[in-house]
This record gives C-alpha cells, sequence and structure tokens, in this order.
C-alpha cells in the first residue's frame, strides 16, 4: 500500500506492506488530515521515523473476534494506544501511559496511507449525519475540547486565543460554546473571517496588544514565541496560559513574570472523541470552512509543503 | 537615617531623609534579611530604583491615628501596598493590585535602613515567642508557604524542592508539615543536612536525575534553566512546577514537554503572614540555621556580595 513516510530526514510516499497485526483492527483511510504536528514532525520533532498522520475517517476492514461488530463501519481513531494492564489504561485513560504508542506520531504507524491500524477500543463509530470531510476533525476537535479538561470554562470567563491558524479557529469555536467572552487573535483576516461568522470576536495581533491584564484565559495556538509573550501581556494576575501547540526547539519566556503575575501556564494535548463526535453531528463548530485544499495520497510530499504556505488551513489526503 | 541603595546601576550605603507619610506607619527597623530578589535588582530586575530590602522585623516608632495602639510594638509587615479602594485591595488581598507599591521592590523604599514606613494595616505584631533572628523570617516563610495557596498539597502528595538555597530550605520545611514525602535536592551537602536534621529526604541534584516522573509536584527553587529542566524530568504527566525564583533575564524551555506531559507550571510569589508567624512561634520550622552571618547595615554593600557566596545561606543585616 502507499504511505506518506518521514526516514531518515527524508519525506516521501512510499509502498510499504500492509499492516497485519491481527490483535487490532484494520482501517482502510478514506481521509486523513495534515496537523501542523506532522510539519513539525517532518523538522525533527518528536524523534519519530514511519508513516505521518494522526487525523482520519475510515472504513473498519477487519476487526478482532470481539470487536467483529465495527468491520464495515466508518470510523474515527483516538491516538493513543496504551499498554492496557497500567492504572491509567485500567481507568481508561491511555493518554499517559508511559508505554503508549502513539497514531503517526510515537511508534506506531500513522493515518497518511491507504490502511491503518489501531486497537479496536480506540474506534468509534462515526454518526451518519456526519461527512467523511467533517468527521476527520474529529481529532483536533478533541483536542481544543480538551481544554476544558484542564482549566475551568465559565460562561463569564474572559478567554483569548491566539493563533487564526486550524488549531486556533477550533479551539475558539470549542470554547465559545462555553464562554459568551472568546477572542480570536490573528494575523490572517480571511481566517478571522471564519470564527466572526460564528459570532465570535476577533482581533489583529497589533490591536490585540492593547488589551492588557484582561483575559482570565490564554490559548496560545501560534506556536510561536512571540505569542507565548503577548499571552503573558494579556493575562491577569494568576490567569491561565494554555499551551496547545507542539514545536520543535526550545522557547525563551520571561519565568519572573510567571512567578510575579502568579501566572498558570498549562498544557494541552488530547481530548476525548465522544463529545467532539457530538458537537460535528449538531454542526455546533463549523469544519468545513477550515478546507483549504484536498489532495491525493501520491502527492502527499506536495501537499506537506503546501501546508505550511500563508493562506492555507487544513490540507486533507485521500488515498 | 542610613540606607543601603541601588541607584543609578550602583549599590551603596548612604545617608537619606527620614520618610515621613504620616498617612503611614514609621518602623525603626531591628533585623533586615537579604534576599535573592535584592540580589537580583541589583542586578537590574525590575528596574527598581532606591533602598533594597523587603525582609524585616522592627519596632513602631510611630502610626496613624487609627493605629496608635501599634506604637512601640515589635512588627513585621506585608511588603505589598495596595491602591487601597480596588476590587482586590476590598477583599483584603493586595498582592495583586494594579496600583501596588512593593517595599524595596517596586516604588517603595525597602528594607535595609534605619527606618521604613508601611501602611499600619500592613503590619503584624510579633509574639513575644519568636525572636528577632526568627522574626526577620517571616516574609520568606510565608512565601514558602504560599505554594500551598497555588496547588493543592495532601499528605500523599509526591513533592520535590529543587535548590537548597534559603528559598529552597523554607520550602522544603513548609512543605514538609503537610506532606509526608518531600524530597529536597541541591548541591551543598551542608545545607541539605539542615533540612535532613528535620526529618526530609536530600539527594544530591546528580542523584536526583534518575528519578524521572516519580513526582506529582516539584518546586523550582534554585532560580537556574537547569533546574527548570530537571524539574519537567521529575515530574510525572499531569504534574505541577511551582515556579518560585524571581530573576532576571529570560530562561528557555521545552514547552512541547509541556504540552505533550500536560504539565501545569504555576507560579508563586508572596504569602499570608499571619500562618507564617504561627509556624515560628511553635517552632514548626527552622530558620536559625538558616543564619549564616550578621552584617551592619554600614557593610551593607559587602553583605550583599557575601550574599552570592558559596555556602552562605541567609544574611541579616543590622542598622
Amino acid at each position: 500500500m502507499l504511505a506518506l513516510r518521514y526516514e531518515r530526514d527524508e519525506l516521501r510516499v512510499a509502498e510499504v506492506p500492509l499492516p497485519r497485526d491481527e490483535r487490532e483492527a484494520l482501517v482502510r483511510v478514506v481521509l486523513s488530515g495534515i496537523c501542523n504536528t506532522d510539519v513539525e514532525i517532518a523538522r525533527g520533532y518528536a524523534g519519530f521515523q514511519g508513516t505521518l498522520g494522526h487525523e482520519f475517517v475510515g472504513v473498519v476492514e477487519s476487526a478482532p473476534d470481539d470487536a467483529r461488530h465495527l468491520t464495515g463501519r466508518r470510523v474515527v481513531g483516538e491516538i493513543n494506544a496504551g499498554c492496557g494492564h497500567c492504572a491509567l489504561c485500567a481507568a481508561n485513560d491511555a493518554r499517559h501511559c508511559s508505554e503508549r504508542t502513539v497514531l503517526g506520531i510515537h511508534g506506531r504507524d500513522g493515518a497518511h496511507a491507504e490502511f491503518l491500524q489501531l486497537p479496536a477500543a480506540n474506534l468509534l463509530i462515526v454518526p451518519d449525519e456526519i461527512s467523511d470531510e467533517c468527521a476527520v476533525f474529529t481529532e483536533p476537535l478533541a483536542a481544543a475540547i480538551g481544554i476544558a479538561e484542564r482549566v475551568s470554562i465559565e460562561a463569564e470567563t474572559r478567554i483569548a486565543v491566539i493563533g487564526d491558524g486550524k488549531l486556533g479557529l477550533l479551539c475558539a469555536q470549542a470554547l465559545a460554546l462555553k464562554s459568551t467572552w472568546v477572542l480570536l487573535i490573528g494575523k490572517h483576516a480571511e481566517k478571522l473571517s471564519i470564527a466572526a461568522r460564528r459570532g465570535i470576536e476577533t482581533a489583529m495581533v497589533d490591536d490585540a496588544r492593547r488589551r492588557v491584564r484582561e483575559f482570565d484565559v490564554v490559548v496560545e495556538a501560534s506556536g510561536a514565541e512571540s505569542g507565548f509573550a503577548l499571552a503573558l501581556d494579556m493575562l491577569r494576575p494568576r490567569g491561565t496560559l494554555v499551551l496547545k501547540s507542539t514545536f520543535q526547539g526550545e522557547t525563551r519566556i520571561n519565568a519572573a513574570r510567571i512567578v510575579v503575575d502568579e501566572i498558570s501556564v498549562v498544557g494541552s494535548r488530547c481530548g476525548r472523541f465522544a463529545p467532539a463526535l457530538e458537537l460535528l453531528k449538531n454542526k455546533s463548530v463549523d469544519v468545513e470552512s477550515l478546507i483549504s485544499e484536498q489532495h491525493t495520497l501520491l502527492d502527499g510530499v506536495c501537499a506537506m509543503r503546501r501546508a505550511t504556505e500563508k493562506g492555507i488551513i487544513k490540507i486533507l489526503l485521500k488515498p
């Protein structure tokens, strides 16, 4: 089968054997989405070698006996596969299992391929109301919702989201379902307009700089060092900075500022899929407007390059 | 009167006028303590110009009419003086008032002087059981206790404190009153032994490196970039890194690590004085062993230099 691989410092589409661990489900990928994490991995982040991609919708080709009901069903899949026997896995949360593999990120080939495999327990059936193009956003939308697992969000919580890329647009929309005070900050009027159409206040970065110490929660979804500094400026004392972006290298921060203003900096990674599917089913979040282009998997290398270009939001790959 | 001043990039003991704002109490300083923040200010941190020092015990020389009962009493003083009319001040917590001045740190001359002034509301009478040498530790001990305002500490919370300086030694002792699992990490056997005598587990830095992902809470009290990195290594997923040290300049961090392990980084600055006085009264914390030397105020410049030398813990100044 074809797969978009990052190996030995090189990104390429290659012919590889079909995955064939019969203890797991085999999924035929229908669509996959390119995430910034994929781009960062292809720059050396996380030291991963193998098939990229962790956002997908697919159809179950085969499944172990105890999950045979999944065969032929359209599914999305949680990306962390735990050891199955530690305390975290026993509590049905493999997201921090120290032995976990992570689809297309750590120890497990990913979704930019014709087929992938995952434990059947990771798979969730996609309701018929959700199109393939929307279902492929389940993973990043779950990550956006996951913020509320890490910080308390009330209707009156004043929130700013920094970054108008795909992650920022999803975070702003997800948070606007919980709080009436969400501001999305970015550099691209046409991207901000997607949030504005959902009734979310938006601002260009230079205008946002004036809003000093105004926010209870600031979500850094730009992945830029400057976003971290802006977030500190915008937070009230004892406010919370949520870090969402994973990227290669070091970030320089003003640690004294965190101490003096008693800021909390909270990392947030993966969320739960079931509530994300619920939001997609109810069309509570606009994900279709985030799709910039669809490429064939064979064109994956070019698609990865396009994903970093100005004006592009989400690129989908079709095997 | 004499005062230890930092002005125009120069540290010196100077003759200055007595403070004379009659809306505040005038305190004759009996002892003051040199904090690392003083040293950092003399390196340019916080942009402060004026009399240094925020740790003191003194005797009230005069007070406004409504606080006349304080006259002649031995006191310590909370260092943040608020505007008095914002919501924070109304809730009796000036620590984050945006208009606040801070004794010897921001907009207000400090305690390394013969006299200082503070609002009478900031002063707390020192119980007779507490010696001057112990009372001067009220401020840093309050800061150590303040950690528990920012992160939940239970008897079973596994805590590591990085840094065996004065702040780390106070943090370890204060936290050991709440949790049975406290490890103090440092580079100086003789400093670690002060905590060990109180029944606290200690480790040299190189030995501590092996204890990966073992701790729920790690307190960074070394002020070193390497302490931040070690703290991230020692924390379990979703653990909390408490930042206590204020220092000049930028810190390089691995932000992706905070995201992937969903770490919380929590700044902690000032604590409450009343519980700190209670601990000193009950001799629950050993502060006397932290006193390395006592200098005269006139010798303040030399004392500040000594405060940065190897083996020194706390230096006190006597006007």
